[in-house]
Order: C-alpha cells, then structure tokens, then sequence
C-alpha cells in the first residue's frame, strides 16, 4: 500500500502552476486507473477549462444505498523547497510519519478511502452499497471545472449522503465532525488621491497621500479591542446553540501550548468574552492579507503615493451570506473615505458559510465505526476556514459529512506537511466499517424506526 | 552654445544605476575638459566610493573675492521612459524648451553658471574674482564622496560665499532666493506578530495580523485632522519670523490651480489654519512612503501576515533637528506597540532642517543682479525638500546662496523635463552680473558702508 501511495504523492501535481497541467493530468490519470483496478463500470475524466474532474460509479447494487465520496487530487505548491527536510515529492517515511506535498490534503485521505472501499468489497465478496467518486484537481487554486460540472449535471450530487474527506481529527485520538465552514468574503480596496507620485518635499503638508488614506480606512473598518466596525454584521451572527457550546468547553485545549506551538506569537489576540473556539469557528474576522503601494525597495525613496490597494477578507459565520456582506463592506468603506479620494472596493472570492445539520443518521453510523476503531465518538466541531465545493455538493439534499483522519500538526500548505500512518491504517478500518454500516443502514433511518418514533410522538 | 549642453545632456550620468558609473565618469570628464578650456589651472576628479566629485580653481586672482559654486552632473533615472514626448538622453527643442534628463536638474544650471563665468571673464579680458567649482555625481543617489571630500579637507569650502544653483523661481517673471529647507527622518518601521505567516481561516479571530497591526500603529502616528501624533514635535518648532510670513502672502499663488495642475488631487490637506507655504515650507510632515507585508499578487491568499514593514519619514522644520526627531519617533511607535508584536524603527536617512542667513550682503549682490536683468528682485521663500549637502558646504562660515533658474514646472525627477532656453539665457546675464558685482563689492560689505551704517546705530 505504501509503494501505491508514494507512487500518487510523487507526482507533483501543483494546481497553481501552469506548467504542472501534466503532472495534475497524471495524478486525474493514476486515480481513473485505480477506480477501474476497484472495479468501477463507470470510470470518466470529465474536461472543462482547468484540470480535469474524475468522475467513478461502482457496480450497480439493486436496493442499498448510495454514498458520494469527494476528494481532490491536486496539492499546494511545495514552496519554500529550503525548509522540507527531504523532498516534497519524495516521499519519505520517518518515525511512522509519510512526508510528502499532498500526504494528508488530500492524496493520502482519498487513497485512505479508495482502501477502505476495497476492503469492504474483499470482506464482502461484493461491493455491498453504491459509491459515487468525484475527485477534483482545482481545489487549491480555485478553478471551477467541478463548479461548472455540478452546476450542468446536479443529478451528479443525487446520493443518501455526501463524505468529504479533507478535514482533520480535532486531536490526537479525537475523530470529529465538522457542524459549520466560515464563509469568505475576499475583497481589494483601491484608493487614490493623486493622479500621479509626489516628491514628499516639495507637497509634504498639502498633498494626499494614498497610503495614508487606504491606513486610516483600514483601521476605521476594526477598532482597537478587535470589533469589526461594520453595523449590523454582529446582530446578524447566527450564534451556535447552548449545546454546541457545552460541546467545545469539554474538548481538551491548553491555550499557552497553543500560543505557542501553533500560533507561534506572543499574545492571542480577538474578541473580549469569548473563547478560542467562538473567535476562529462562530466570529467573523476581517484581516489585511496584503498592501500595494509607494515603494518598498531597498533605500529611502521620498514620495507620496498617488494610489494604494489592500487585499482583505472577512471569514462569515451562520447569518453572514457573504453578497450581504459585501455590500455592508462597501458601505463601510465608502462612509470611511474622505473628500479626497476616489475608493474603490472589488470584490475578489467568496462563498457563503456553511451548516451541517448531523441529526441525519448517517452521522450516527459515522459514530458507530469511530467508536469502534478508536474507542471515541467524533466531536462536534466547527472549522475557521472554507470548503467552498461543500454546499454545491449538498445542493440535491443529500447531508455531507465532513470529516478526515488528518492531524492538527499535520502542516497543510506548509513545508514537511505528513501523514501519521496509524491514522492512515485506522481510518481505513473506519471508513471500511462506516461503508459496511452505511451499506447495512443506508442513508434513511429504517423505516421500523421510523415508525417507531412517530408512534412515540403521537403517544407523547 | 545649445551644441555644447546637449552634448552634456546626452550622457545618461544616472546614478543610481551600478551599470551607468562608465556615463557618470564621462560627465565628469565632460566637465573637466569645460573647466580646462575655460582656463582653470586646477581641474581635479577626486575620486572615492563611488561617482568622482570634479573640483577646479579659476586663477587666483589676489585681493579678489572667492565664490564657491556647487552643482551636480549625475541625473535622476529617466523611468517610466514610455511617458517622454521625446527621448529623456536625446535632447530635443520644442517651443523654445529643452527636454532631456538633466535639463534643469542640474546639468542645465551647472552649464548656465559656467556660460556666466565665460562672459565674465571676457567681457573684463581677465578673471575679475576667484571661483571655485565643486561638482558631485551623487546627489540623487545619496552617495557620501562629497561628504567624505568635505569632512577631510574642509578648507574647500573656504569661500567669501557659496552658490548653489539647483532650485527654480517661485513662478514665471518670479526670481527666488531660498531661506530655509526642510530636514529629513526617514525611517522603517518593522512590526513581527508571529514566528510565520498563518491561514486566515484556521486562525483568523486569534492570530495578531502584522500588517493590521502596523496601520494601526501608523494610524496612531497622526490623526484624522492631519496633526502628527508625536509629543513635543509642534512645539519645537521655530515659526517662521513676521516679515516671512508676510512676504509669503504677497507671493501669487492660486490654490485652485495649485490643486489641479500641481497636485493633481481632488483636495488639499494638512493642518487647518495654516496656509499651503506655512504647511509645505514651515511645519513638519510625516508620510507614508511603502508598505510591504502580506501577500499582494493577484488573486486571493488568505494569509495572515507574520511580518510588516512601512517607510516613513518626517520632514523637518528649523527646530528639529534630524537625531532628537528620530529619538521621539522610536518612543511614539513604542508607546503605540501592543504586546503582541515586536517593532522596531529603524533610521535609514536623513539631516537635518536648513536655515539662511539672508543678511549677508552677497544676497543685496545677487538681488541687484536679478533686479538689472528681471526687473523683480528676487522674493525669499523657503523649500519643503532637502538638499542634505547644504550644511557641509557652510561648514566654514560661509554663506550659502541657494538660487536657481528652474521653473516650477520643469518636471524634476519626472518625465519630459524641461528647461526653458529663456532662462537659461537670462541666467547667463544674471549670473555673469552677479559675479561682475561680487568680484567688485566681495561677500563684504565695504568697509566705509559698514563704518557708515555703525555711525547711524551709534546716532540713532
């Protein structure tokens, strides 16, 4: 399994770079060659203006259930090279971890689940349920082959339930379920004052200065304890529920350690009263993700800036829809520029936020293969970031499951990203069990049950 | 004539380019050469850690006067050179303007002043007074040749008076003599919130952002109103004397105009109160030069920055002096730091503010000259730049002149600039009379005036 594995992680297939078509070609082309070796009738490398989507249907099973499996095959760039202990696309095993660019986001969980698949098929003699692949190659630069393809073939996300396997365990020996995604809203403020650059000598004292304009809008759109200054975006938070809160005071967290090891600073920063969890996973943020403007070369170039731009973002939580945000953005921005000059904000990237309803029971059956590989149900957690695929992937109303065996310390985007690979045997047993309960069980509560609580409610 | 200074335009003497040394070295020759053919018995390249500076003496003439005339024959880079009308190094007359790099700033003026020492010297048969030259090919790259020159044989600037001749009129028909220039604090400010950058998602809501937190910083430096934030600074201000500031408000001077053809902006700002002379000549400035930090290319990273810089510097007015200004603006930024980032300011450039004693009567001299060619005698303004070489050059005693027969529009460091031919010829006559009249009267006032002016004192 380990020489099948590596053989997917050596291929660089960074969706970024253009002169990596190939090679993310290459790794659309190894996954059709494994989904026809599984036995899939139905296996489709689908075009669009980008890198390919591979589609998968396993053999038809009359009367079981369908599960769609999302997946995506392409990696970030492997940059800075310097700090990778061995090569990013060499993988290389030490201490029961596999490093390579793409180990855990996301080659080594969508092989993790092509096994359990196999697995279940071996144990069965049959492949006892319906499984649907869909693996895309642009999740990491944003392209929209699979948006298009959904968007044209809804039928496509017609299953009893989506698994997206691209998330991590909330800690070692903690399986989780993520219940919400922040929305993004990524927009770029543009000001200018000048029509051209000015000597800071001769019109320092009169002339506007761009940077300094786009500097005192910026720091009008947050105040100093944290509160994004835009009315009405905190009353419109869909605050998480009491037993979602209850939920996360009970998950083991030790903030100085944290601090420390992976945030690296000296002090946290955010919203008074509220917890880590609430700040990164149930608050909007607004951040300055970057700033263009006057000059930044080596030396002491005297000029004022005649037009400055900021690249920034707000992540959206429950209530937050991120075209309602944006306007409140522009707003904001426009109420915070002065006389002098002509501000502009373009918005960039975005997707609204995401719910998890987990009451369907095929969340349940999840919890019954975790509790059974690793002795603990999955938490319920939220996560800070955004899948934007996951309400595309849910729009004919199937629930997705979001979920992963990766590791908080697993280095996503960063140098020496890895794999543990007890995580990788476990979560074979895990999702092998999930497919064998989820095959038993299907997408529905059985209709017995179902009876059963209807007549419980009607007595009650 | 127009031959000669277009051979001296077409050299590309820029200095900030490593790979144009050969073209400043062959200004400086030009130079050389002009100053041998004018029959100067000492013409010298001194040559040190960068462009050569040229020093001549005109023949010593006993009981004569000496003027020391400073100018440079390095230009500014000729970029963006698709915004010339014609060639920056090809010089092209158009409307009785001349267009080249350098034209006015400062091979242009340098030229007109040996012209005038030409007439001079034939118009008399002999050399009526002692000149010496001193030319850098540094001064738009803020090399330290001269200033090393300087500060080991400072009996170069042992002069009756020095005349520097890089400045412009206040307007058309409009001579101008320069009392005082703004000094120069230029600084970094280096703001580190995290030990590497972090994804806006996972840790957005917790994460100090560096490059929110330096515009915070920068924001705190000055307020809305424009009033720079530093304690101390406003009150060590030397205010201008009554008589400036009475001369300034006769000046003609259109703000709209100023506004639309000058700045450029939809509207001016700066201190309430004050006018645009008192706020670009007379008060201190702090800009904002250059922010880098972040992620600025295009598209949308969501990262959250580790580290941020921002260049900034003051200008400053008689009072601030450049060392005690930095001290305060390192315990400003200081006081703003929060306790999540480490910032430090570093001190890249800078010297100190300019005052003229106008009183010397070589100013009566060149006013008389002004006044025979122009009919106006020349108005005392100020200038909100900095020429950091001036102070050397008055290490000795002497006084420096700073005049100049630019025109407010020449376009200094811009494309298409210009000199008009009108001034150049003027400047020819005005310059060669005033050294007829400073070789006659010296930078003294004759004894029998002076003895004359103290009978007065004495009777009054």
């Amino acid at each position: 399994m380990l020489r099948e594995l590596t053989g997917f992680l050596r291929i660089p297939s960074v969706s970024t770079y253009p002169d990596r078509a190939g090679d993310c070609r290459r790794a659309a082309e190894w996954l059709c060659d494994h989904l026809t070796a599984l036995g899939c009738p139905t296996v489709q490398m689908i075009e669009g203006p980008g890198h390919p989507v591979v589609w998968a249907e396993s053999p038809h099973v009359e009367g079981r259930p369908t599960l769609l499996i999302y997946g995506h095959y392409d990696v970030q760039p492997p940059e800075p090279l310097e700090e990778w202990t061995s090569p990013a696309f060499e993988p290389s095993i030490r201490d029961g971890k596999l490093y390579a660019r793409g180990a855990c986001d996301d080659k080594g969980q969508v092989y993790c689940l092509l096994k359990a698949y196999e697995a279940v098929c071996d144990a069965s003699g049959n492949p006892p349920l319906n499984v649907h692949f869909i693996f895309e190659g642009e999740e990491e630069c944003g392209g929209h082959v699979i948006y298009d393809l959904l968007h044209a073939r809804p039928e496509l996300t017609a299953a009893d339930a989506v698994l997206v396997c691209d998330m991590s365990y909330y800690a070692p020996g903690w399986p989780a379920v993520y219940t919400a995604l922040r929305g993004l809203c990524y927009a770029e403020i543009s000001v200018r004052t000048l029509q051209r650059d000015l000597h800071s000598g001769t019109y320092g004292g009169v002339a506007p200065n761009a940077l300094e304009t786009l500097v005192r809008i910026l720091s009008g759109l947050k105040d100093a304890a944290g509160e994004i200054q835009i009315p009405k975006l905190y009353r419109a938070v869909k605050a998480p529920s009491k037993a979602e809160l209850k939920g996360w005071k009970k998950l083991p967290f030790d903030e100085d350690e944290y601090l420390e090891r992976e945030v690296t600073g000296k002090a946290l920063t955010g919203l008074k009263g509220y917890s880590v969890p609430e700040r990164t996973w149930a608050l909007p943020t607004l951040e300055i993700h970057g700033i263009r403007g006057g000059f930044v070369g080596d030396g002491a170039k005297t000029v004022i800036p005649a037009h400055a731009v900021a690249k920034v973002s707000l992540r959206l939580v429950p209530g937050l829809e991120r075209d309602k945000v944006a306007k409140w953005l522009q707003k904001a921005v426009a109420k915070l520029a002065p006389r002098w000059a002509d501000v502009e904000v373009t918005m960039l990237h975005g997707g609204d936020p995401v719910e998890v309803d987990t009451s369907h029971p095929a969340f349940a059956v999840l919890d019954e293969a975790f509790e059974e590989v690793t002795g603990r149900r999955a938490v319920h957690v939220r996560a800070g970031g955004s899948i934007p695929i996951v309400p595309e992937l849910g729009l004919a109303g199937a629930p997705v499951i979001l979920t992963g065996i990766g590791l908080p310390d697993d280095g996503l985007h960063s140098p020496n990203e890895k794999l543990d690979l007890d995580q990788l045997w476990s979560g074979i047993q895990i999702f092998g069990r999930f497919l064998e309960l989820f095959a038993e069980k299907g997408g529905a509560v059985e209709e017995s049950e179902e009876e059963e609580l209807e007549e419980a409610d009607a007595a009650s």
